[in-house]
């Protein structure tokens, strides 16, 4: 039986992320650097961090994907934040926004509302995040979700039409739209959040998958898919989040066709 | 028989965590920031590290408790440090200090000092930190305590009674004061001081401990009791720093009622 | 047999990290501060991380060897290694120069060569930064080296000629030479280029071990052989490069004469 062509294979994106190994430039928060790091080289990527104003831009240019991480803001990093994504748009390199606790604080919300104005080609962030970059009110407190998958499936599709981005929405269940279509991405394991940071590396896992994508969600579809697939796998081996971060590199990196036989994932046009 | 109320039993402390799941904000050091993030998860809090002055104060007033260590200084962060002390001092939230490193150089002693005028609800360092914190000469050269515990006892007290701060000192084994109340907690494992930022960590812990407490040296020394206690777990299971780290982490995940019964920490009046 | 004199024994400089637990100061990057603690304590070391201008001077003076690593500058950084190398420099601490994928942006190549001209005892990079730094042309564009180890041997003999430091090259295999002599040390495993800083911390590595040497070459060989040796041991235990990085730890804490048994490594006069 042939599948659909409505449905997204993971394969082809993983292999393409394996064989052209892209440079990734992080300007992510100071948490995050090294687990992304180590998330980064599983998949089989390269990773930078480089966050200076004075060296930000050029990086950028060099790299086939950026990400931009609020999580631990100053002022001289919202500047390299916008002069990197500046940069990106200027030869067209695709980069991925992570709104880290954007409700939290007047700062986040304004810095996220610069970054959204340069175009990002994802954004990602978990269901409180994106309902209050739509604009709606979340009771998100801190860097943990604190609202349900459903209710932010209406933010995800207003703020993909407002700015052309993919939007994905991940937590327990995983949400990515480009405002027309929309795919649920399941798996993962309960562990997860229980492991700091592993939310931002995915922002990294997707920026690798869209580097030399032709289809953006698809790639975004596929990212997610393969991180589910390792957490499933690691949890497998795990007592606790201790071990599950452990298993988990090693899952990522392990991570083949063979462990993702069979997961297509359905688009819904929406 | 009846345990004398002089002691303190962990185990509605450690239900108290895990049933209010307290939001910490930390300012904490670059080296321990993952570390710390990942332990207060596994302990059942919700971690945020949060420095710049454009936001830090605003954060504090959302936050259940601070945290705050000087490990890494810069300007910048010196401001947002105080600017949260006074704004979580402002909605009586409380703060743990952590003074690493503190007799090190004449910017920690002179930051350290601000901060201590700023009254923390508790001081955590090592032996020679708390030593030198009183005012006592330390032969403390960098992060690592090079002073004995029994030396630390008379600075604690000196400490806690000129601060009015819960003072506690940890190490092999561990110490806390509030100046009438004295309360010695043994435990841990040799291979804790082979992991960086299990000390800062602990700074975490204790915020979370103390976040919603009624009696803050009964919650410190829970926290402490049961950071030893899962120290002793992963140290039965580690082959060296390494496994000891992953370890601990799965057992402070996995530390319920049933490895804490009968840690009753005695308190004597001083 | 006696071994030729031209031969360098690791198992005497061990000894004496074992013995002397140098304290060693490091300004490093982001993503590599824990990880490079934790590779410090394994070895047997003292480590600390102090980056500002304020106080990074006066932290150099107490320290027995200096680190400064290029991975994340900022302008304040720039300044504070500035004049911690100095003051390293002013008391006759040596201290080790790590130029992170120096050949990438015009700010990387004017700090290092900054750096370059207050004396470094060792530099300790990958090809493609050595060869960027003797001021070759290289492939290199992120953080992983992308020159093969036969291309950087004339860039280091020549780096070493015109600075006076011990150039060390590492990755497949590593070379260290002082202009005069030249090692080669071989060894290590394929997942560690698929852990993040590894090489940011054997950078520490070689400072630990330099830190009270008479033959600075000598203890730079011995460093890397150490870590190649615990690599080894390590990837007998590892599944992937999570349990890689967390065995690794282990096999350099418990690294011991016996392991070392018989590494001498040959001298070569060039």
């Amino acid at each position: 039986m042939t599948r659909p062509m409505s449905s997204i294979d993971p394969i082809p994106h993983l292999r393409r992320v394996h064989e052209t190994a892209p440079l990734i430039h992080n300007i992510t928060n100071f948490v995050a650097m090294n687990a992304m790091a180590n998330v980064l080289l599983a998949i089989g990527a390269s990773p930078a961090m480089v966050h200076a104003r004075e060296e930000a831009a050029e990086f950028a240019g060099l790299a086939q994907a950026l990400t931009i991480n609020i999580g631990t803001l100053s002022p001289h990093w919202v500047d390299a934040m916008l002069e990197a994504a500046r940069a990106a748009n200027a030869v067209s390199t695709p980069w991925v926004m992570d709104p880290v606790a954007v409700g939290a604080t007047h700062y986040r919300r304004q810095t996220a509302k610069q970054l959204i104005e340069l175009s990002p080609s994802v954004i990602r962030g978990n269901a409180s995040e994106i309902i209050a970059l739509a604009g709606q009110s979340s009771t998100g407190r801190g860097v943990d979700s604190t609202d349900a998958y459903d209710d932010a499936i209406d933010s995800a599709l207003q703020l993909a039409r407002q700015t052309g981005a993919v939007v994905a929405v991940t937590g327990e269940q995983d949400l990515v739209t480009d405002g027309q279509r929309l795919v649920r991405v399941a798996g993962g394991h309960p562990l997860m959040p229980k492991v700091t940071t592993l939310g931002c590396s995915l922002t990294g896992v997707v920026a690798a998958f869209i580097a030399a994508a032709e289809d953006t969600l698809a790639a975004t579809v596929a990212a997610l898919c393969c991180y589910a697939t390792a957490g499933e796998l690691a949890g497998g081996e795990a007592k606790g989040p201790g071990s599950f971060a452990v298993a988990f590199i090693d899952a990522l990196h392990a991570l083949d066709a063979q462990a993702l036989e069979g997961r297509h994932l359905d688009i819904e046009h929406v």
